[in-house]
């Protein structure tokens, strides 16, 4: 229960209770309260507009007597479910200013679920292997014993211990090459794009980006002005020959070298080499997501493009949100020492820092070894899901896709047979529960577009994929 | 303790015993794993390269013979500490790519508190009255009952309780007229703003500012190449004349109308109505910043710009960093509807959600009138708080400033006397502990800046605050 703005002036020459009755009956009918509402206690009222109780209680008596409000004996008094329609309907009382007429408040707003959750969403992790019991206990132990400090402002960089923590992890698992005081806390991997890109792009400015690529990506890195120039991939990733090609000055690139999105290879050694060798000769940037590195199953991964580079010119992106579960929000950046102080004053511009709780728990989780131990058990979970994914596609869809690239990560990208629409067969599938992802809107040239379809396994077990592939084979019409 | 990202290879013509010593070798020696790291077991090592153990054990036990590696019986097998300094600084082994040196790690970042914690300290809440026992308590059992869809990704605008939320407390204690659908769930006010700017403001296109005026807001809404305007406020806030006499055309102005950044005062109903008026009639659009509205210590609050105008041209701003604890990092945005889903857009390309267990909090912190009341009562404590600091300022400091406005929010504005440099003054109470603001940073045009401090009262005590003004006292160097 919130207490009503209400503007009472004892200069007026308005009584009190009048101006009070009049603040909660327009109040009422203009919706800002609404009927089932509480309204505060006289005394509460009275305490909170510095006036005596007398004018209060006429004023509620009157609204009472009137049908405004209504007293629900034992648990306070609210604001009338029988108010008449057509009395909010009206028009405001004479004397106040127009307002644009909204008679009945508008239903409150459906929750969605951000484009589907169903069998095949990419990016989601196994949420039902999780270790959400030991989570949600590191949680409220550092909930609790929050300080004060905590609950302040703090470093904008992130707090120390997570720093150091995510440094630890880079160098050893991915080969990444930094120091804790390289390392940028934000907010998810989204948030780290749209940082780099203010950064290091202006209007004007290029940015070459993988053809086709990841359209949240291109949406980040073209939004203050730069033009994003599209570099095909092939077999081998990123075509370093046509970035070479390219004749304007390109001033940073964008890849995903562990796991091509959306195509799903990885970038060979010998581009990396290239790459780098591009990037330090033209003096350009390179910007690595490493969305979702950390698994592989058909040979052991390469590691981080950035612990190649010997020119520090490689700004490098991860995330927790595939590795732990989305809805954390939390990813980071490892920043070249040259650029660290243009980064931080972006990064202030964005938000100030983020939540420290979290920063809390993941610092614990990963210094612990809880992370890592997660990480080896989902490498034999993803395995078997992919491999359900997989055997389930061979079996009820043949002819209808083939199987582009399942090396890595927690999607597969499918081609579709030629005359199938990707974005239409993703509506059908819609209508069934599932939610695939079209290849074609990841081209920037639609012209060239293949049709296919990414189809995520991460978050759904083994029977669900199976039984998902078999929906699909009848969406799809075809059969093996 | 993660596994060293190692790539071995069969095919390759050395061994595998010898692959993996030098792997890790290697690895000791360029610093990605430091002395005093866990390594995985043999047993662990070996199912995780997909090898037998014999060749894990070969090279574990020359690195241990070497000095690399040390066991501690019953805890495992560490990163020798004794690794000889000059063999960390050794040239990186024949036949690797040649990597800037870089001898010994630099040591972990040092926690900043982000400007000092210190009295004076503007824009901290009373953390020290937080009802922090029945947050944790909140938070606990969320985090525990945390489901899979909430887990994953959801609605970008926020969760549906939250958003209803928030509307029915905007509505109702600040007269802001908006319906559920309008809140868009952000990571603070600063957020919000850089949000803001990307909706509204490109390269080119002007934004009027508050003189002085909030210089994260200016920062923010200059990010994307727009051009801020200052605008001069007087005594009865923004002047709208002066907006209006600008020639060229400006497409949203910035205000803070209910306790003017950084000098204190409300903008009068008057300026508020011409404010709303120029702005329908100049389609421009109005950022309303009601960053700390919820306090007023001297006449009841004016309410929200926002819930005045028919027009629906204010973008309304508000945050739970002042009213909770900056760390949550949660705010919101009231979007005009023909906004909407331009804002949406922006959003997701910024982050794609906020976390959603803050989000679960909060909205039962709201909807179970945990909010409403803290907000009474921290209306009471920083009432006594003001009154402590205005005392100590008038014993103390009498004479070498003056007290500008103090009639609303969680600082008060003083204006220095003649002569006496802000930033000079700041630095000089930062030797002290005292964590003042300098009024003159807030001025876009330096040559009319005022010297003047910001002293933020809310996240002290009175006999804190009191011993602080005589602290302040002795650096101005003055005496009643």
């Amino acid at each position: 229960m919130t207490i009503l703005h209400l503007p009472v002036d004892r200069a007026a020459g308005v009584p009190l209770h009048r101006q009070i009755y009049e603040g909660y009956r327009r109040a009422i009918l203009d919706g800002r309260i609404r009927p089932g509402q509480r309204v505060p206690s006289t005394r509460a009222l009275a305490e909170d507009l510095g006036v005596s109780r007398l004018p209060v209680l006429a004023a509620y008596d009157q609204l009472l007597h009137e049908g405004y409000l209504a007293a629900r004996p034992g648990s306070g008094t609210f604001v009338s479910d029988a108010v008449p329609d057509d009395l909010l309907r009206s028009p405001a009382p004479a004397g106040s200013r127009p307002r644009p007429v909204r008679a009945a408040p508008r239903p409150a707003p459906r929750a969605r679920d951000y484009g589907g959750l169903g069998p095949f969403r990419v990016s989601l992790p196994a949420l039902d292997q999780f270790p959400h019991a030991a989570w949600a206990r590191m949680v409220a132990r550092h909930a609790h014993a929050l300080s004060h400090a905590q609950m302040a402002y703090s470093d904008p960089a992130g707090t120390t211990a997570l720093r150091v923590a995510v440094a630890d992890h880079l160098r050893t698992a991915r080969g990444v090459r930094c120091e804790a005081d390289q390392v940028l806390v934000v907010s998810g991997s989204q948030a780290a794009l749209r940082i780099t890109a203010a950064a290091l792009l202006g209007e004007g400015d290029r940015v070459a980006m993988e053809e086709p690529g990841y359209p949240f990506a291109r949406a980040a890195l073209g939004a203050n002005g730069a033009e994003t120039v599209p570099v095909p991939v092939d077999e081998e990733g990123l075509s370093v020959a046509r970035l070479r090609r390219s004749e304007r000055r390109v001033r940073a690139v964008y890849v995903t070298p562990s796991h091509q999105y959306p195509l799903g290879m990885s970038l060979t050694a010998a581009r990396r080499f290239a790459l780098l060798e591009w990037a330090a000769r033209r003096e350009a940037w390179v910007i690595e997501d490493d969305y979702d590195s950390e698994y592989r199953y058909v040979s052991r991964p390469l590691g981080a493009l950035q612990g190649m580079d010997p020119n520090e010119r490689v700004v490098y992106i991860g995330t927790f949100s595939k590795v732990l579960f989305p809805a954390l929000r939390m990813g980071y950046l490892v920043v070249p020492p040259a650029l660290w102080q243009r980064f931080m004053e972006v990064r202030t511009t964005f938000d100030l820092l983020s939540p420290t709780l979290y920063q809390l728990v993941l610092a614990e989780f990963l210094s612990e070894g809880h992370f890592a131990r997660h990480l080896r058990r989902m490498r034999g979970v993803y395995a078997r899901r992919r491999a359900a994914l997989l055997a389930g596609l061979a079996r009820h869809c043949g002819g209808r896709l083939t199987v582009h690239n399942a090396d890595a990560g927690l999607h597969i990208a499918v081609l579709l047979a030629d005359g199938l629409d990707d974005r239409e067969a993703v509506r059908r599938m819609a209508a069934r529960g599932l939610t695939a992802t079209a290849l074609s809107p990841c081209y920037a040239d639609q012209a060239r577009a293949r049709s296919g379809l990414l189809l995520g396994f991460g978050g759904f077990t083994e029977r669900r994929l199976v039984e998902a592939t078999r929906v699909l084979g009848e969406v799809l019409g075809g059969s093996a």
